[in-house]
């Protein structure tokens, strides 16, 4: 519906701790916002559990279909941490020491500390490139198309700027978003006249409760600013004929 | 790794609001929390966009390899709502509108307030069965083993009590977590030890950073509480022994 030349990515949240309900997924949107002031579009997340032959049958699969891929945990030094390995045999490459790595973590831990449990973090595909972690000294790594990032959010985002230049990404996604004080049926059938009269922009519609009311938002999403003024334009004509109010949200 | 006969489940969350990164899914904690209080684990979920197609296509892959199928989002009047018409396809069954639930919405509107846009919400795959909504009326629906569900969390989240008698667990997944003053790279090896001692019991960790300070979830689960203590016993006895604290988190 959007930009045809559209650079796509998939997102794959490596991790039982989401699938149990234990921890809300905040990856996602850390990527995605980033992603799409870039101008990549996030077409599918998948999140599955530390399993060796989903985690690259997942990568197989979605590696081949998208731009980009971007994994979120299991690159540390736990049990539990497969990610690297998998990912090793996704591309049947061998899954040994990263020299760079090593010499990173080597200066960033005090003498004595740089433990084999700690040495787990720096096994990687060979040949990888690494991923600078400036927030806590484990790097990530990519390799091809696919990225792979760790679980922890705070060290997630703060690894996204310097991949920044290894994406190439279309026009960044803008959006623009109206609250109205109303229910979706009460405008349902004139969105559906303003998004076919507007196909380049994709109009969402999405109800909230908020402070105990009612109300929805209309999110416009198009890589042409001059697009979405015409479409909200046409949105504020009608809510103006239907007395709806607009609110802060 | 836990219980060979456990009963699976599968979450799809339709919708590009998750996708565009402006919204955080909440409902797959929701489901899966709620999915463990009555034995059934969640096995993959999957964030995909308002497309018909991709919709059929990632319904009929996910109904067939898990005994659940929830789907959440896109039931609602507007014309990014194509829920229902997407499971019709993917069941070949006719699109139509539901009688009992045309009911349900022309009592619970004013009178001359069941317009056409609302209308929209009780058309639904033939013969579905409701899942009665107890917050704002238009119900969600079941086909065999997939259940559609709205997108707004709270609203979703009234409606699961009404579908538990639907489900058929097996035993209920319990999970203790122990939380530590420690990095994960000074616990790595014992825990692998004590993951390869409990082969039932799934053991998961997660580094945090809560108030400054570093720390790690241990998480155990598995459906047999003895077998989760023995495994607790052993993780208090290294965390003493390595003279680690233990934090409230």
């Amino acid at each position: 519906m959007t930009n045809k030349k559209e650079v796509s990515a998939a997102i794959i949240i490596i991790g039982n701790e989401i699938l149990s309900g234990r921890t809300k997924d905040t990856n996602t949107s850390t990527i995605a916002l980033w992603l799409n002031s870039i101008g990549v579009k996030v077409v599918e997340v998948r999140v599955i559990p530390d399993i060796e032959n989903t985690i690259v049958k997942t990568v197989n699969s979605l590696r081949k279909n998208f731009d980009y891929v971007f994994t979120s945990g299991g690159i540390g030094p736990t049990h539990d941490d497969i990610t690297a390995e998998s990912i090793s045999k996704a591309f049947n490459l061998k899954y040994e020491i990263h020299k760079e790595g090593y010499k990173i973590l080597e200066s960033y831990y005090k003498p004595g500390e740089f433990n084999e449990g700690r040495q787990k973090m720096i096994w990687m595909p060979e040949n990888a490139k690494l991923i600078l972690n400036p927030t806590s000294g484990a790097p990530g790594f990519n390799v091809e198309n696919v990225f792979c990032l760790p679980g922890v959010p705070s060290i997630l985002k703060s690894m996204l700027g310097g991949i920044t230049n290894d994406i190439v990404g279309g026009k960044p996604i803008l959006s623009e978003t109206l609250s109205l004080r109303t229910v979706e049926s009460e405008i349902a059938e004139s969105l559906t006249n303003i998004q076919n009269n507007n196909e380049d922009v994709e109009i969402g519609s999405y109800p909230f409760f908020h402070a105990g009311k009612l109300g929805v938002s209309i999110v416009m999403r198009c890589d042409d600013k001059m697009k979405i003024n015409i479409c909200k334009t046409q949105i504020l004509d009608f809510i103006k004929e239907k007395n709806i109010e607009i609110v802060d949200r």
